[in-house]
């Protein structure tokens, strides 16, 4: 048993998802694309008596990180910091699970593979009902596909081979948990349709046009981030929604250029990861 | 099209393997485990006249990357620059065929997939006969245990979730052609036997212990490597062979500890991936 370890886990933006739910939670997830950011959550565990959660210096209530704790059955404390905003899109409760997971095999010596902890973060994200899909995309970085819903033994993953720069902006939040306890059916459907389109061109812009597209058609779009993708593509740029919350992202510079203050980061080349000893 | 494109491969020591031949190349590839390291291979593709592939600034024959060029239906400059030897077992032809696959599809806008460009230069190698398992070891990064062989669509991976500093020195090569055209039984149940100790253990220390006795058990350690290996121990540190090379690789400062004047580097992160534009 080491003092303490540290994991770093990327950001991750959906364009477009389908909701898969099932009584497993290793096989219950999303299928859809998205992109890893450089930015992301810094996670370190250590020992302690009692599970403790801080989130850039407050303690917060996680459920997801006391499933994984629990569900690896060790006692630590959890120091995230974050690079992005909770509740608005970015993962960030998907990354504490994972970066958890990571940190705590390790310095607790639990002797677990990357798979299985990939599924223990995965589980415990869907069991708490804050996200689906983005543990496994920010297990493997760079900009995922998800082909099957589920953990790494159930899901089939692929990739879109780019890795531009991206800006991102953030109005506000919105909850996973009301939208993926209600009604999916049509956002499910529309999901599918922009899957089967990207699968057909895995590039950077039918992707971006495949999560618009979603956007409207799962009825998500709010009249801000509608106003800033119009404002992007106004100026020749490439933007869409970050499903779920009211963020907006763009490729390039499209948000600078349009007139925006957007923070910029790149795809994030790796998936999640101890840093290094 | 753009003008050129490049992307970064990591390099691959395997430490133990399986071999599993099959007439179709996409099937066909090992199991095992290994390293992905920090240094690794720059491969940088441009339009031309005709297929051209240099290393360091030496025009090279290279059957896996022109292999990639023709299944791409491209035609292309291809410059490498790697910081490892080539033929001594730290994957370097792989690296090339792969970078080439993701480098060549950025700049003739071929639209394939990341899975699509690694099962190319998967194949590509195989039917080159330089290898077996490095493309999609290559393609994941960290370091990544080989569940079935084969390129994505068949083979699952794993991972040990460890990120220590690694060492190495070469002494020389040995024939991947050659020893994976010969008698292969032997080889092959000794690489299934620490296969099995490594998934029911997936930790660091397992991985160097089962390299080693594989190396014994296949016949393939030499007297230079062994006694490499033995210095490093006798020191108190832990070292294997890579696969296949007159290759030791250490973690942390077994090689240093141990009087040599080794190469230093990390296991990288990531999988090979395009520079960021």
């Amino acid at each position: 048993m080491s003092d303490d370890a540290t994991a770093f886990v990327p950001g991750h933006i959906t364009g477009f998802f389908s909701a898969h739910p099932d009584d497993d939670p290793a096989v219950a997830g999303s299928r859809g694309a998205g992109v890893t950011l450089s930015h992301g959550v810094t996670v370190t565990v250590e020992p302690a008596a009692e599970a403790v959660v801080s989130l850039d210096g407050e303690t917060v209530e996680m459920e997801p990180v006391v499933n994984v704790l629990q569900a690896l059955g060790v006692t630590g404390a959890v120091t995230a910091e974050s690079e992005l905003p909770l509740g608005a899109g970015f993962g960030v409760s998907g990354a504490m699970a994972l970066g958890t997971a990571l940190a705590a095999n390790a310095v607790f010596s639990c002797g677990h593979s990357e798979n299985e902890l990939v599924t223990v973060a995965h589980q415990a994200e869907v069991e708490a009902g804050t996200g689906l899909g983005d543990v496994v995309a920010q297990a493997r970085g760079g900009m995922p596909i998800r082909i099957d819903p589920g953990a790494p033994s159930h899901g089939r993953m692929d990739g879109i081979p780019a890795r531009p720069h991206i800006e991102y902006v953030t109005f506000g939040g919105l909850s996973t948990a009301d939208i993926l306890g209600g009604d999916t059916t049509t956002l499910t459907a529309a999901g599918e349709t922009a899957l089967d389109a990207l699968v057909e061109k895995p590039t950077v812009e039918r992707f971006l046009s495949e999560s618009r597209q979603f956007a409207r058609d799962a009825t998500l779009l709010t009249d801000r981030v509608e106003a800033a993708i119009e404002d992007v593509r106004d100026v020749g740029g490439d933007a869409a929604m970050a499903m779920l919350g009211e963020t907006v992202f763009a490729v390039g510079t499209g948000l600078s250029d349009a007139g925006y203050d957007p923070k910029q980061c790149r795809v994030h080349p790796a998936g999640a990861t101890l840093q290094s000893e």
